[in-house]
């Protein structure tokens, strides 16, 4: 069989191979996976570098399937690979099963989940980032994108950041089979339509039929030997090529089909394709040198945000494996510390907060510790990515600066109130809110050691620094910042400092005010939390449902006890003003603590 | 004075006004301004027609700010137009004015807030896709905005949408002034690489000195004149222009700048500005007929993401004003019931969830009703949008289908699991969350008279019909489904079924479980919760984090009520499977909730 030949029936039996196991399993996309089934022939048997018995090897090419619905091609790649056996094969979308309704890092050959459209190219591109920048690496990075995908602006943020980044050594292959999930995409056939698209963003771009293998082979080869710029290769193809009753048909995404199917496809093939292995390489370390860790005087001011990019550019200094990435307001996150200091190991994203996650995600799957930070509101933009990152299992770290009223003028869509639910709500995260620059500074150096993802959340204005710089903060804990057994108020972050002024003024009463620094949202002290046998009042900048207040109620449930609990949180919409004044207004200021932990104590007092 | 100079004369004083109002405040982004004065001071004077005495009035044409950080040009405009006063103008960025840091509809003539770029575009698209397709009126959409913003996906899926549906009545001012926040955007000074990408998209575009108010007029003239296709006027500008000390200087961005500007800027001046009004016109009236509610048989079983499809149908039948938006998975969200009743009241969106829920915020401006439907999972795409769309204080309706782990074998990244925690935390939001077929068509009618933001989750499998088709739901209620003492199971759609399952299997080890079907998330049934004089099981398909269980805690503890609550939700990663494999891998089916329940119980006769 010549190569030619080879190719074809490789991607017959891919076709043959989506029929069987979306058949098997009643459901899937096989009409998607056959659409790119030549396509993906072609690169696993003639393009592709991959050590399949080393999935983590740097020098290894990546897929990303970003189409990641067209799960039966991936998994009969792996099976053509010779990594998969018919028996596992046979598993798709059962319970227990490696094999997944969307591609998801169970298997070791998927580096991310795929499955929400418009994730896989970015991620790519993070990817590519990472080898010309940071692993300086020769591995090429092949993109398997849909049509339909293209109408997500995630796309074109990667389009623009591929270019940008000059990334010659990513390849996105848009499989332009027509159809959508519901009928005809915007631009059906037209395959200009996205050639010149991607032209204007600067990549170089072949049109060819999907079904050529000759040409298939043929625009990888050129799409190889381009420097300077991405390539895309724009493919027209059938959507459940090679099944007569459904090519080209509508109504068929996301359907089975019958194994009646496999007769037209010619039948069941057990072609074996032994995909080269990458020269071995290894990757470029960074230098390191004496980590200077900021001090703080106690008593003295900083801001949190300031903090973090002081500690974050002492991490780089001290971890070879530390980058950051900044959505264009890295001198309001203050990551452009770190960027001064590490300017090789520092990614300006521009304002495409969805491209700054993906890049990180990218990046980690390269075994780098990124850390994205843009304003907490704005990271909302990335919403989707996140929760992707965690079904990726991927650890990076994400900063969110100005939160809460507290930022003052600037007004509310620059504060960031829902942060703390949005982040809470992902699962395996950690959310971390630091009051002071020297316990900020301990929780940068303990998010670079966590797995999954964490979030810290950072101040505007400047706070006055309670900790001392020799002292820890373990994730997870707290800290009784102020004893008392009247009350507990549990701040975090800003209004830390609220409380601790109004424990003073409830102490002039005679009410003893205990304030516990819940800095670690999530894990938050439960045990802590669940030990004090008196009213606790919470305190967060923040909306009242699903940040701090809503933690400790949780955790105390969680813990079997019941308690008096009152939330003050943010309840109204915010104005323009001065951080106090909105504060205040906001009803979280040290005055509003003292007349809620006054009314609680008097409650409990009338009641006993 | 003749016109240009006129024009040359209202953008010094935007300019002056501009330095005037964030030197009072001390803050502000008066060089952000200074770029664009000259583009909006032609805009003003000699193309806009709106009616400052009736700012809703449907002919009026629409300015949206997309650079939202240039509030102090907003502000000059609306006191050029005459309809601000020179007192209220000194009050930029005080607590109680309603100039904010960034522009909100506090004020009238500010139809949405903007600050969290690359929305105001996807906006004013919504706009003017009412404008062709529904008002049928011809006013037009000018949209001014920053070269900065460009960077994010969204605004590519504003210019793929405006091209699609061929909105010539839509302009962008692309002020190109090189200086983003932090230093240069990634294209500087080359308007090109605007406009070509732009041309790609389908845009017609002209690329002017946006300093140089007779090609400023003569590229409003041909945008005006150009049909068939949006245009953009990309505009090369200096950002502080003006003013020789900042002028295109970085470190400028946000930054106040001392009145000392004022007279190299030519001195104040009070320019009024007659704004012509439109003619007076009626927008479209679609026909309404009879409506056919969906009625199900308690005991049949259809699925409420069905269940919203046919009920949204009938309430487009009922009511003009109803549109519905959906991202290219109408026939999984049954969005496509509405879509084949009222074609024209229906818009694709394609996969572009941020300019779907970006094209219904300019909708509702206008005064439509819209409903916007993918997968719940999908929607956190879209967060960023949602968020400001509560800033906006914008009355839209979000439908989340594919809820939870029981959507089965398609995998995590398909089930939507945050999204009650996601929609919990916008402010003034609702939430509900129906567990039968007449359950969601009773909210579905309710949605439709609320304010604010709501939010309807549906489920993809089918479910038993639980309640007569006349019953009543109100928002902010809940239902008692079965009654007993020992023990309450809160619970809400998928969740409900396995409740009453669990409580007939206790009833036969003689333990009373009351169930609640809490359909009301947000806000919640806290009476009716602060009621129950025994424990509480909550069961949500949804993570521990910010959902329903966070709701019943925090109800309890604003009614001062302390109960015993344990929460049922997920917990791990989900796999895919089969629904109810899913359901009992996550801990939340009927025999879990035996088990839960029952040891709540014997926790409480242990303790009693």
């Amino acid at each position: 069989m010549d190569d030619r030949e080879l190719w074809r029936e490789l991607g017959q039996q891919l076709r043959v191979d989506a029929v069987r196991a979306s058949a098997r399993a009643g459901s899937g996309h096989p009409t998607s996976s056959m659409s790119a089934a030549d396509l993906a022939a072609v690169l696993l048997a003639a393009h592709f570098r991959y050590d399949f018995d080393d999935p983590r090897s740097p020098a290894n090419d990546r897929i990303v399937f970003s189409k990641g619905h067209a799960s039966p091609l991936v998994y009969g790649l792996f099976r053509a690979a010779g990594v998969l056996g018919e028996e596992e094969f046979g598993t798709y979308r059962q319970l227990g099963s490696r094999l997944e309704g969307h591609p998801t890092p169970v298997l070791p050959w998927v580096d991310v989940a795929t499955g929400s459209l418009g994730q896989g190219l970015p991620i790519g591109v993070g990817m590519a980032i990472a080898g010309k920048r940071l692993d300086r690496l020769p591995f090429r990075v092949w993109v398997i994108c849909g049509d339909s995908e293209m109408a997500e602006g995630s796309m074109w943020e990667a389009a623009e950041h591929a270019a940008y980044y000059e990334l010659d050594n990513v390849t996105a292959i848009v499989d332009v089979n027509r159809l959508g999930q519901r009928g005809e995409t915007m631009h059906g056939w037209d395959l200009s339509s996205y050639s010149k698209r991607l032209e204007a963003f600067g990549w170089h771009t072949i049109e060819i039929d999907g079904h050529d293998v000759e040409q298939i082979d043929a625009a990888y080869r050129e799409a190889e030997s381009t420097s300077g710029r991405p390539t895309a290769v724009v493919a027209r193809t059938i959507k459940g090529k090679g099944y007569s009753k459904v090519e080209d048909q509508n109504g068929w995404h996301g359907k089975a089909i019958a194994e009646e199917a496999i007769a037209e496809l010619g039948g069941m093939r057990n072609i074996k394709v032994d995909v080269p292995k990458p020269e071995r390489a290894e990757p470029h370390r960074f230098e390191t040198g004496a980590a200077q860790w900021p001090s703080y005087e106690p008593g003295s001011e900083v801001s949190t945000r300031k903090a973090y990019g002081e500690a974050l550019a002492a991490l780089g200094s001290e971890r070879r494996d530390v980058v950051a990435l900044d959505g264009e307001v890295s001198n309001s996150t203050f990551a452009e510390i770190f960027a001064k200091a590490h300017p090789e190991r520092f990614f300006e994203m521009f304002i495409a907060e969805q491209q700054m996650v993906a890049a990180a995600v990218g990046m980690q799957v390269l075994g780098w510790k990124p850390f994205c930070s843009t304003f907490a509101a704005f990271l909302s933009r990335a919403y989707d990515f996140v929760r992707m990152a965690a079904v990726s299992r991927a650890t990076l770290m994400l900063c969110g600066s100005h939160a809460g009223v507290s930022i003052g003028e600037d007004g509310p869509s620059q504060m960031g109130l829902e942060d703390l639910a949005e982040f809470r709500a992902v699962h395996g995260s950690t959310v971390l809110y630091p009051s002071d620059g020297n316990q900020t500074t301990a929780l940068v150096r303990a998010m670079a050691d966590l797995e999954g993802i964490s979030y810290l959340r950072t101040t505007r204005g400047d706070t006055p620094v309670v900790y001392g710089a020799d002292e820890t903060f373990p994730v997870g804990g707290s800290r009784t910042v102020r004893d008392g057994d009247d009350v507990a108020i549990v701040a975090a972050g800003i209004t830390l400092h609220e409380a601790l002024r109004a424990a003073e003024t409830l102490a002039e009463e005679g009410i003893g005010a205990r304030v516990i620094d819940c800095y670690s949202v999530k894990p938050i002290d439960a045990e802590t939390m669940a030990a004090l046998r008196m009213p606790i009042l919470t305190v967060e900048d923040h909306w009242a449902e699903g940040g701090l207040g809503d933690a400790v109620l949780s955790a105390l449930a969680e813990s079997g006890v019941e308690t008096r609990v009152v939330k003050l949180a943010v309840r109204e919409m915010p104005h323009s003003g001065k951080p106090a004044q909105l504060l205040a207004a906001a009803g979280i200021d040290a005055e509003h603590i003292v007349d809620a932990a006054r009314k609680l104590v008097r409650e409990g007092v009338a009641a006993s």
